[in-house]
């Protein structure tokens, strides 16, 4: 799994007859700042996922790829391969504390 | 999953049995602009997909890979591992709306 | 899948079992010229392909990877990652047509 | 699977009922200094992993990803896609041994 | 799959219930020189794979990845993503024939 935040939304109107009803986030996956260690920073990629826990704009959540996205109840048997698994309180980097709100702006 | 343009086709005479009968779309997966965050940009890479909607020349795909691109009554047991399981018509990045046909000649 | 280009053989005496008699194909993945876009060019990358269609060297293939390379009745229960499920005859790029002996000796 | 460090965790109070009660380890993968193979250094990305193992701060893991991390009794069924499977003591490179707590103040 | 060469081993007594008994090899994935086309490069990147063919050290062997990994007598249900499933004895590039102790001394 790794972070990311979510950056916007995708409007599909023909698709799969299962995605009916889905929300389809827009997602950058984050690394921790490989320097200062203190903050979450963007990679520059874009990826798409289902989001059963109804993340914000903004927030950062855990979002899990490949097969294991469809094992969630509200999933099931659809054919996608990345989705929201949680929403993001804090990341703890050795002795800093990394509070989600804190790093929204970035 | 991720979006993509549709930027042409493949044609292939001898392939698996199971894949006659299949279009095999030519994409180049796309990320927003890192910078300026209002339209989509190619990250030259090029990948194949199956595609059972139908998606036209230059438009953008939401597509899915892995073992869920075989979860559409369409792709069923193929030996594949992308599909496209959406025609995306807009993408919402914070306040900005980006029209698919606004984005189109790249 | 992506577009590749057989470029060897790998010989293997000692493998696991159910790979007996199964030829092993050295392939290079390609993309489309991302400039003029009227030609596919090598990645440079090395991957390692099980061949139930019979591909030459020199020839262009399409490959799909993950556990959908098992799906063939050729590869079937196979301990594989990569499979060639096509051999290509053209790639259609907009209004260009690659045909794929023209871009072989690269 | 490959090695990585415990960085941190990821504390999050709103995720997929399955998930309760799971630690969700920050990691960063290594690798070996391709110059003198002497010692592991990190590769700058972050990935999250569950861990039934108990791994602390500091600590060189062995992970693996994709549908194979829910296949432990304690992940199973899990909507997850990467978890620790070992705890490292060391590695040997050649015929130079790298002892984990040597490595650990990166 | 693609080709590695076997650079060490790594020990972990701590692990995952099922892995007791199973070597780790760290490997490193190779690829064809891309210009003269006539060796086997490093890339770099550092691996760990279960072996149930008894590769040694400098050996050059065919890995795969995924759930195919545990496709195998010797791997069946273990929670690994990566398996070596032959041991290399020569890689033919075009009229090249490298055989594998020719490329050892990396």
């Amino acid at each position: 799994m790794f972070l990311a935040r979510v950056t916007g939304v995708v409007v599909s109107t023909q698709k799969a007859v299962a995605m009916k009803g889905h929300k389809l986030l827009l997602v950058e996956p984050l690394r921790v700042d490989p320097n200062l260690r203190d903050r979450l920073i963007g990679t520059g990629r874009s990826l798409i996922a289902v989001d059963p826990l109804g993340a914000g704009a903004g927030q950062v959540i855990l979002m899990v790829q490949g097969s294991s996205a469809r094992l969630m109840p509200e999933t099931d048997k659809l054919p996608i391969d990345a989705a929201v698994i949680g929403l993001v309180d804090e990341v703890r980097v050795g002795d800093t504390i990394i509070k989600m709100d804190d790093s929204q702006p970035s």
